[in-house]
């Protein structure tokens, strides 16, 4: 079970094996079917996920029910309402299980906790978030930038192997196109 | 000149005096005038900026040369093209100082230094980095809920007394609207 996330952990920091069992012992496993939802608008959001197996996607519903997505998450991503999660506000975004899911949670209180007791993990989540803070200020320029096909390309990069799991229209939902121009890039792909 | 940064640090994490001292001993002091560039596309960015005195903006130009600005920076925040800073990337940003102004910068291996001599700098830039990423993820989201007026207000919010120091069509740029109504929405606000 923790297998993963430990070797994901071990990228960036060096735990002695006392340290190990400490940080998974705050961590809580969640299972999750399918079209569940792990975090619905309104709610108090007091965890984080690391996805150990599974696909889930973030978005938010406007006035006109028009389906925004913000992110997808697989095996080796976190995924949450960040805003709601760090600024103590009620959630904005539905996160949905798009396949039967096992996560691994942890508690915002565990989180500070865990801070002092092995301050390597300020490293960690430093590290992560600064991951996390690059890729949507450089999503957001790429929008400005780039056309649909390069941002498919991009998408497949970030996310791979995930055009089998995902359904087309998420997709092309997430990169802000139509499903049929997206299908139109990938003919074009194809055939380069 | 450091009473400031000291001032903005120490509402995160606690220093001694001997700490103090290693911390702005790494820190260059960089005077800008008015119009001059920061940062330009194509620049190895290998410092990140604290803005003592002064008002710059960081914009993106497009291949028909539209202007798309990303930040504002003021008093007490940071700036810099984070994407370049942070990933080895050439910049693709230009950063132009909008009045005279006075930065501290730091320099990427100082920056490493500093985390191994004084890892509650690993804290400070985690929390400075999670207020950045959830700034930015709140405004994708406005711009998916919320109308320009909200937009406005949450803007003045964010960057207090700017109105008085950037043009309005920088404004109206960085809010995705026409100046004209930027003027129509200051004017219903004046009135209500």
């Amino acid at each position: 079970m923790y297998t993963k996330i430990l070797q994901h952990v071990s990228r960036y920091i060096e735990l002695s094996p006392q340290e190990k069992e400490e940080f998974t012992g705050i961590l809580i496993e969640k299972k999750i079917s399918k079209k569940q939802f792990l975090i619905q608008p309104g709610d108090k959001v007091m965890e984080e996920f690391y996805v150990v197996k599974g696909c889930l996607k973030a978005y938010y519903l406007d006035e006109m029910s028009n389906k925004h997505i913000l992110q997808f998450a697989i095996e080796d991503w976190w995924i949450s309402d960040f805003e709601a999660f760090f600024n103590d506000l009620p959630a904005q975004l539905h996160i949905e299980c798009l396949e039967d899911s096992v996560l691994l949670g942890i508690h915002k209180d565990s989180l500070e906790t865990l801070y002092e007791r092995i301050p390597q993990f300020e490293r960690f989540f430093r590290l992560k978030i600064t991951n996390a803070f690059v890729s949507l200020r450089s999503r957001v320029l790429s929008t400005l930038q780039k056309n649909s096909k390069q941002r498919y390309i991009e998408f497949c990069e970030a996310y791979p192997n995930i055009e089998q799991r995902v359904a087309n229209y998420h997709i092309a939902n997430y990169l802000g196109i139509k499903p049929e121009s997206l299908s139109r890039i990938r003919k074009e792909l194809v055939r380069t």
